[in-house]
């Protein structure tokens, strides 16, 4: 079946050009259908200009779009009917079935958890970021959304992620590890301690506390924390990364036979570097609503929103959400039958 | 002056050993005098399986020495009079001028905090690790003694923290970061919010919020973080360097050119991986004890110990603490002036 993917297409440092590049790539790729929220002449002469065709787009207008810097909560107020707010509103009227985003995190939580609605029992929707390691990939959740979290909302972090990563990257019975100073179930803040004994009573394959050291190493699939933490983690590689490329340049730029040794492997660095690249991955879907709602890199380009708009396709057709939330029943039907200490 | 640097020779994977070994180094290179603490015979017996001279070593007999697993309070208790709290207790009683360990973090912590005290006012030690950056190194404080913070104890790792890099790593005026997830002041948790607003009234150039993605470019002197988010960092940052570093040898590896190419930058790869050897630096100071103490990284060899003393004697000579605490005084002086809103 062909999805109808939402896009707000002034979301980002690079709009309207890049959602349009990446809508036209998703629809000749993917065969999807798009739905662009925003200001209808903008889009069109954008399109024009880099000719653009919009075969397979449908424009709906909007006058304003929401500013990065403003309020997450003006999305419902004096930025109602903006871009982003619009396209929430046309995937809440069944007009679509995801929608993808380049704007402000904290407007789009705002969006997903008042516009979407939250599944039930979710006490908040996180911010779920794939990142390269040892391996392959792991999904860091949550990457920024909540910066103080309750040991419950650790809990079904955890549960949404393993179903995540179970139905979108096919990872069979993905790993779940707390991110913690320990791997002693005592170690860290009460928080901490705490989200360990419900993680560890969770139908999730929960190999307790994960040191930060051994998380790019591969030793989960899923890593758990809080969004302060997840969002220093998640900025943290980025920046351990550009410093070590930096260096890594400079020094086989020094020496002639440095330059020749890099020429021959260059095709090698490329592809590690891909594998670095935020734009591969697309973006980061919100776990916790009742549709799908992704949410694409600030500068994406149009590869990385043709990346977005594919794991919100997939998302679709894995029937993430619903898994979800069979899991989260799961856990409290289990929790039911459990004898309580 | 020569100094004496009273060293726990049990403490750390590769103890006594390499506490021998680092403790040798340090007397001939840098003509300072070395009291160690732990089993005598023990002692002997492996400096002399390894013909190392014990001259300028005075050794002090301790029966027992405190497991890396054990709580770290009980160094008060049953672990009273083991190697690690008779090196504090010699600190005390003025036989030496610092202490240096490889032992458990958190014993370390109870014993600077219990037996060596804190400066006046100071709310808590904290943990301070050098890490190679963009341009050099920065200091993160906390990196792990507190998992829970006050904004206080934070705003006095800023001011520790800036008088250590000054005095001891040579650094003219340090730029002092708040580790944050944005760079307006409003950002963050409670904790952050308030730790701003105090490092922002602080006698140190304090350069606001900083995000962990700018962190490794360079972005500041000393990152101030609580306990459990600068743990995080800290192994996080020797988790990617690991990936990075198989993923690059894997590269090279692939092809005879780029075998060949490694070959003739191998130096300066091997300078890079002297940067990011956390031997080099040696240890991490403990801010805020009346005397220095230094951690030693737990798997230390002698080259490590070697530098863990250097750092010792640094503090000394530079009399960090004595400026530490004015800087502390300056502060409290200049709050009482100022008029209150």
């Amino acid at each position: 079946m062909a999805r109808t993917i939402i896009i707000d297409a002034f979301g980002g440092d690079n709009a309207p050009l890049s959602v349009l590049q990446g809508a036209r790539m998703a629809i000749d790729e993917y065969g999807v259908q798009v739905i662009l929220t925003g200001n209808e002449d903008s889009m069109r002469a954008v399109a024009d200009a880099n000719k653009i065709s919009l075969e397979g787009m449908r424009l709906v207008h909007t006058e304003r779009t929401i500013p990065v810097e403003a309020e997450p909560v003006s999305l419902l107020k004096e930025y109602e009917g903006c871009s982003m707010s619009r396209a929430f509103q046309l995937l809440a009227e069944g007009e679509g079935d995801a929608v993808v985003s380049a704007g402000s995190t904290g407007a789009l939580v705002v969006g997903g958890t008042f516009l979407i609605k939250r599944l039930p029992g979710i006490k908040r929707v996180a911010l779920a970021t794939q990142i390269p390691c040892v391996g392959g990939s792991f999904l860091l959740l949550d990457s920024g959304a909540n910066h103080d979290c309750r040991p419950e909302m650790l809990q079904q972090f955890g549960i949404m992620g393993a179903a995540y990563m179970e139905q979108v990257a096919g990872v069979k019975e993905p790993r779940v590890g707390l991110v913690n100073i320990g791997s002693e179930e005592t170690k860290g803040t009460d928080l901490y301690v705490q989200a360990h004994q419900l993680l560890a009573a969770s139908p999730i394959s929960f190999v307790g506390n994960v040191e930060a050291r051994e998380v790019p190493l591969g030793a989960c699939d899923v890593a758990v924390a809080d969004g302060f933490t997840g969002n220093v983690m998640l900025k943290l590689t980025e920046g351990v990364a550009k410093f070590f490329s930096g260096e890594l340049k400079e020094i086989f730029q020094s020496s002639t036979a440095g330059k020749l040794g890099y020429l021959a492997v260059r095709g090698k660095v490329a592809q590690f570097k891909k594998k670095m690249d935020a734009t591969e991955y697309g973006g980061a879907p919100l776990l916790g609503t009742r549709k799908p709602v992704i949410k694409a890199h600030g500068n994406s380009n149009g590869k990385a929103m043709k990346n977005a708009i594919r794991q919100a396709v997939l998302m679709c057709d894995n029937d993430v959400i619903a898994k979800t939330q069979a899991a989260l029943e799961e856990y409290k039907h289990r929790t039911k039958e459990a004898p309580q200490h």
